[in-house]
């Protein structure tokens, strides 16, 4: 079972631009910490930007910040952002191919379990995985 | 957020096997009926084996049915016997590239967030998700 890496990569960013405090952060500071594509990554900034967990301020000493405290982001909110249908299964998406998608009585129990990954996750804030800004950047000076 | 198209086809096996009820099924009744290939189900079927979740009988007029009671079967059971890394981000499994996997908190939420959703699994058997045979075999034929 596995989260896309849009979403694995939401939230990597969520954590460094917290970690960033009040200064601004920009794309390619996180695309090189985390050896990320730039072009990846832009996608994922777009997306939290638009749903209003970033905030980018534009012109040349611009950047990305947190556009609400961390205690606000929820992260089961950050995940229904980016992963928009959670089709755990094919049925879950559209066009499903399986011969008994019009009688299956699994696609109401992966639902319920489903709710149940997104209940944990609903009760747990970016705050809950911050890091301090040395213990980060320490990791990613080690990593690179 | 995935399961793997092994876990899939896992639990639509079983849900086939079990809608035979005293009936042996061949793997070739299951590849028709889902229009998965042979190769593949044989994997999936082998697992489920091993596992405890089917017997293979053999011989010429061979075949698979339920090693136990649909409601001795938990589905989350199944879903750790084909899932076994549950690698939800790419830090799960070995080898991990994220350059802050030495101080990450999101793995540990991660991890009560799979729990939640194996909670759910664990409480739900084959028997919450069984088809009448004639349910079963309508919804097949109507869709091949």
């Amino acid at each position: 079972m596995q989260l896309t890496k849009f979403s694995d990569y939401a939230l990597r960013v969520l954590i460094y631009v917290e970690s960033a405090k009040d200064e601004l952060v920009t794309i390619d500071q996180i695309a090189s910490a985390y050896g990320i594509s730039r072009a990846h990554l832009m996608k994922v900034v777009n997306t939290l930007t638009r749903e209003g967990f970033l905030t980018a301020v534009r012109g040349r000493s611009g950047g990305l910040r947190l556009a609400k405290s961390p205690g606000d982001i929820r992260l089961g909110d950050v995940l229904r952002a980016t992963e928009p249908d959670f089709a755990i299964v094919e049925c879950f998406s559209t066009g499903s191919p399986c011969a008994i998608t019009r009688c299956c009585r699994l696609s109401g129990v992966l639902q319920d379990a489903l709710d149940g990954f997104l209940d944990v996750m609903d009760r747990r804030t970016l705050a809950d995985i911050a890091l301090r800004p040395r213990v980060l950047q320490k990791a990613i000076q080690i990593a690179n």
